[in-house]
């Protein structure tokens, strides 16, 4: 499935084996992939579900499990760790081609996959964009604000400075990580909220504005730290230019969903061949991270973006279910790949040498929890507000927490120490959030129903 | 967007650009081939679909005009013809690459959108077989079976011999070419018969019950012959035990509609995480995939017989809706880049030499009319029917067609002038079936409506 045209240069290295042969083996280990990747997510995400867990954990331990530190059926090649045995022998027992041949056949055909889960990180950014709301956002903006940029502040300012100061961390890892603890995942407290009938609260309101706030915060961050880190020195010329990039951007695109979404809406009115609010949000979203990415930011900026624009869209429902089952297929098997890149032997407990990443592991989870809770009481208002579960409905990291390490890794910018500790950090701040909530808020009945509306309650995000 | 991560054999050649830089590059150039594609072809897909013409070809004249045989914005590496210095400077303008690495940067990164083309591929069929209803096929199938088995004989059988014979072709290149005349586009004659009423007389269903064995026989002969072709040579041993494979192939996939269909609606039913229609049936299809590469034969045929699979399954409309967003996108790419790799100036007219080409292309377009129109008259019945209409009907070769010429371009079986040869014949099959079928049927009213019922017009094939 995953198979393309092997590129000229390998034809030297593969020469034996004849063209026929090598494309059957390619598709099969393409196919293979896929399947393996797609059954271990569902097992693994339907026991979380029955644990009322989030299901992108049990995407990200699915990843985990098949991947580079377990059942190596699963192999990044930048992993640089040996495929399982199994996986060669069967493929050399059903195609023609020597066992020898079949890991770099493997890890030649490897880039599709990841190509096709950067196209799902895409559809997930463009779809958290279009479910903004920002409008709901002005309504319940001015309170939201403050306790999204303590709660952006906190865990990156104190983490950064821990993980320099504490732990001797170069600067650009640090600022990394600490950027990774950034953005809160709307889904999952949305959908924990949801459930428990909180959504409509003034506490709910005041999450959901708050970590829209962080994800545009969060990517804005994103786009700028790995823009610099890639450059590999931090002065200050670039990143005051940087910043200004990605904030005029940000503020364009916000501008543009009043203005172009109508005259996108237009358009599709007069367009008549079928699919077209699928392919016409496909060229925004493509000519959004066409943009990003020609004035130096990241691509994910631009998707991200392109949802704001389109957010405003009459069609953005319509959109919405449209880009749900791209985002359902390849987000998943980003996330799984994210798991199977792991090296988590850094982090064996009965191995001293790899102490250190274990204390930094801890370190990064309770900066994630308290930076997260404390902004709860950034909250200014004279009304009485639970400000704990303001907290802790800000606390899971989720999606974006994971997109920060995937984007990191790709761009080798971690130790995988730090790669490790940060995948921990999301892990334990999206598993404790709903448990937490839950014990909270449990048997409570919401205390307020001014809602503003229960529209983003709707879908919270589908895959999770 | 599809940019991936280099193969470790690029950077030596690349060596003095910066990881980042190339990142950016290859992330550019992938964002901008995709805006690129959807708008040629949206554009293209607009004009067709006012002329009351299936948006299928404008999809490959949206390929044919940005291609390799028109602006070179869009150029398969196989075809060796030279990106445009427009894109070129573009690219080299935006990020910091030296122009002449802009062309190495694009190559290395076409296999992720060949993937991605691949995927809508597979996807496609898999929609394809999940439409095929074969309940009702079964109800008109002894009157449809004689129609379809004559619609596939004649044109393969006049096709081959007649490549052989009069021009001198060698035997796989024309086998393939006659192979690519069988299959009957069930979308294109649907969506007419439904727009003119016609899709419950007695001739419509014939047709569209043809054109569902049509396309198994047809995808069962690309089975056989792409693996025989890739083979070399042609014995009676391999060819009988691909096509007793591939017939017990497509024999256990309708035999486990009936089966396991009913396991699949009950595993769906015990499923909670989200998402689980669509992941479920995509597992299905990498398996169905898996076996039949396993044993041989083309993953395409396991595509189609994974929707015949699912097509008794309760659950076959939701996953139809969640496949076709994935088909409009992806299976646009595909037909996009079929109409970019042909090399139209082997059939350029006012070039003597190209004159046998033409004449090719001729043969095998009224060998491609006539051998469906004649097939109108193989219907066995007493009750007076339109064999015109049928015949007609038959014609259009449109998607399965285009697969036929992707996956024999891919495996490098055929000339350039037997390509534009084969990709004539489609454009005007599928041009002309429309238009012939408007005329004969213009005015008439269905005189009959026997029906068995109208679920077949109910999305005919949502792309086209």
């Amino acid at each position: 499935m995953l198979a393309a045209a092997m590129p000229p240069l390998l034809m030297p290295l593969l020469g034996e084996i004849s063209a026929h042969d090598l494309e059957m083996a390619e598709t099969l280990i393409g196919v293979a992939r896929f399947a393996l990747i797609f059954v271990a997510a569902r097992v693994l995400a339907e026991v979380l579900v029955r644990l009322q867990l989030p299901t992108i954990l049990g995407e990200l331990l699915a990843g985990v499990l098949i991947g580079a530190s377990g059942l190596h059926l699963l192999v990044p090649p930048e992993t640089q760790v040996e495929l399982s045995n199994g996986v060669i022998s069967l493929v050399s027992g059903l195609v023609n081609v020597p066992p020898d041949a079949v890991p770099e056949i493997y890890n030649e055909s490897f880039p599709s996959l990841e190509a096709v889960a950067e196209l799902g990180l895409y559809a997930l950014l463009f779809l958290t964009g279009l479910e903004s709301e920002l409008e709901e956002l002005i309504a319940v903006g001015a309170q939201a604000f403050t306790v999204a940029v303590a709660g952006v502040v906190l865990p990156f300012a104190f983490g950064t400075w821990g993980l320099m100061a504490i732990f001797h961390v170069d600067a650009i890892p640090a600022i990394f990580a600490g950027a990774s603890m950034t953005a809160t995942s709307i889904g999952i407290t949305a959908s924990v909220f949801g459930e428990l009938g909180f959504l409509k609260t003034r506490e709910g309101q005041i999450v959901i504005g708050a970590a829209v706030l962080d994800d545009i915060l969060g990517i804005v961050i994103l786009a700028v730290v790995v823009a610099l880190a890639s450059g590999g020195n931090l002065e200050i010329g670039p990143i005051v230019k940087l910043v200004a990039a990605a904030a005029v951007f940000v503020v364009a695109a916000i501008g543009l969903s009043r203005t172009a979404a109508p005259a996108f809406d237009w358009m599709i009115d007069k367009l008549k061949a079928p699919g077209e609010v699928l392919v016409a949000s496909f060229v925004i979203l493509a000519l959004s991270c066409f943009t990003a990415t020609a004035i130096g930011l990241e691509a994910a900026l631009g998707a991200f973006a392109a949802g704001l624009i389109l957010s405003s869209s009459k069609h953005n429902h319509a959109i919405q279910q449209a880009v749900l089952p791209i985002v359902t297929l390849f987000a998943t098997i980003f996330f799984v790949l994210v798991g199977a890149g792991m090296d988590l032997s850094v982090i064996n407990p009965s191995d001293p040498s790899s102490r250190t990443a274990l204390v930094v592991a801890g370190f990064l989870f309770v900066v994630a929890v308290i930076g997260k809770i404390a902004a709860g009481w950034a909250f200014l208002s004279k009304q009485p507000t639970r400000r704990l579960v303001v907290g802790l409905g800000m606390m899971p990291r989720g999606e974006v927490g994971l997109i920060f390490l995937g984007l990191g890794t790709s761009a080798k910018l971690l130790s995988p120490s730090l790669e490790a500790a940060i995948l921990l950090m999301v892990i334990g701040t999206t598993f404790l959030a709903p448990v937490l909530l839950r014990l909270v808020l449990g048997g409570n009945k919401p205390d307020d129903d001014d809602s503003v509306s229960d529209d983003v309650a709707a879908e919270p995000v589908g895959l999770l």
